[in-house]
């Protein structure tokens, strides 16, 4: 890969991850599962467990419809008010020596604002991703938020 | 557009945003309405309100002398020891499907440091802006900041 | 240089700060000083001090020895559990009028979780950096971290 390419790639990345971080906050959260390969996984797991090798997720979705019930599940739970978060991403590092699949990963943010107004670190942690081409464009075969922050409500969690 | 000219134009956007940051977070206040065009707005209002539909900014401007207005006006009320800003933006979303006015929303995060020596999150919110091509380059013809956070102070408020 | 090489840098250079904070944020801190040329300096420094002209860092290597004995000091004196940080960055001005030296500036966000997993704003600053391009690459030649945050802990100062 030319150095040009391998920037034209980056860009291409960051792309996707923007529109990923844009549909979640900007309340798309149909557009959700759209983001992925057909045959995907995706989770949100505290970093203590991957380095013990104690994979217990607080959310687990191994395929799209999966993910689609869960879409459904948090519009139909949405008894309050919408709370507002936002994405940031950085340290983004690629590996992409095959050509077949994107080893991507990158450090997160997300700020919450609760209904007071006070706005706050909701979660910490590094995407660990693996991107695809597909005829619709690059997709997320599989999407790890690994979370630094161990103060993560377990109430029917959203997506990051 | 093709794919190469769309993440050129992705990059320059990000350099126009990256440079209106940086020259507000490094006390160079009065470039900030050089960043827009001639015929422009900025303001800063709060998301309930434009989910509502009822408008009522912290700051509003409708022209560029407004905003040198501005300017003169935070530096002469700057009786304090100046605070410190640091801007950090995220999750762009551009459409530029008719080439002559290009539509950009990205996510925006504001920490301030007081004079205590700490650091909080001042302001999270999404930047929904409307960028035009002159003969100087890119200017904003509108920026909106839309914040979540409603602990904001309302007293002279500095451009975000 | 033209508008596209400027960009291409533009995208080198944000290539070689993703790439210097995940390093850090991954725990491989062995690869710190690679990221510097041989002839080099690294501060952390408070803001207030860069104003004055009273230069006090609570971090200064002016060489890679010194940069790879700290790392060392560092492993030794990790007694405690690793803590998790996690960079961000925004904000960039590149000035490369020669293209002998490139200047470089950005907005840099340490967030930490301790082991209570609980997560802050660790170090709010600036990195006002020098990049050379030497025969592996851009290395720093210079990095400054100037830290708004003035409540940062000095016993045995992690590289931001």
């Amino acid at each position: 890969m030319s150095k040009s390419e391998e920037f034209m790639l980056r860009l291409e990345l960051m792309a996707l991850q923007d529109a990923y971080v844009a549909a979640l906050d900007n309340d798309r959260l149909e557009e959700w599962p759209e983001f992925f390969a057909d045959d995907c996984f995706y989770e949100i797991i505290p970093k203590e467990n991957t380095s013990l090798g104690l994979p217990a997720p607080i959310m687990y979705c191994d395929n799209k419809s999966m993910m689609r019930d869960r879409v459904i599940s948090l519009r139909n739970a949405n008894i309050y008010s919408p709370q507002a978060y936002k994405h940031f991403l950085s340290g983004y590092e690629i590996r992409a020596d095959k050509g077949e699949e994107i080893q991507l990963t990158a450090n997160y943010l997300v700020v919450n604002t609760n209904q007071d107004g006070n706005s706050f670190i909701f979660q910490a942690g590094l995407y660990e991703d693996r991107v695809v081409r597909t005829p619709s464009g690059l997709r997320f075969k599989s999407k790890r938020a690994i979370f630094d922050t161990s103060k993560v409500l377990t109430l029917l969690a959203y997506p990051v």
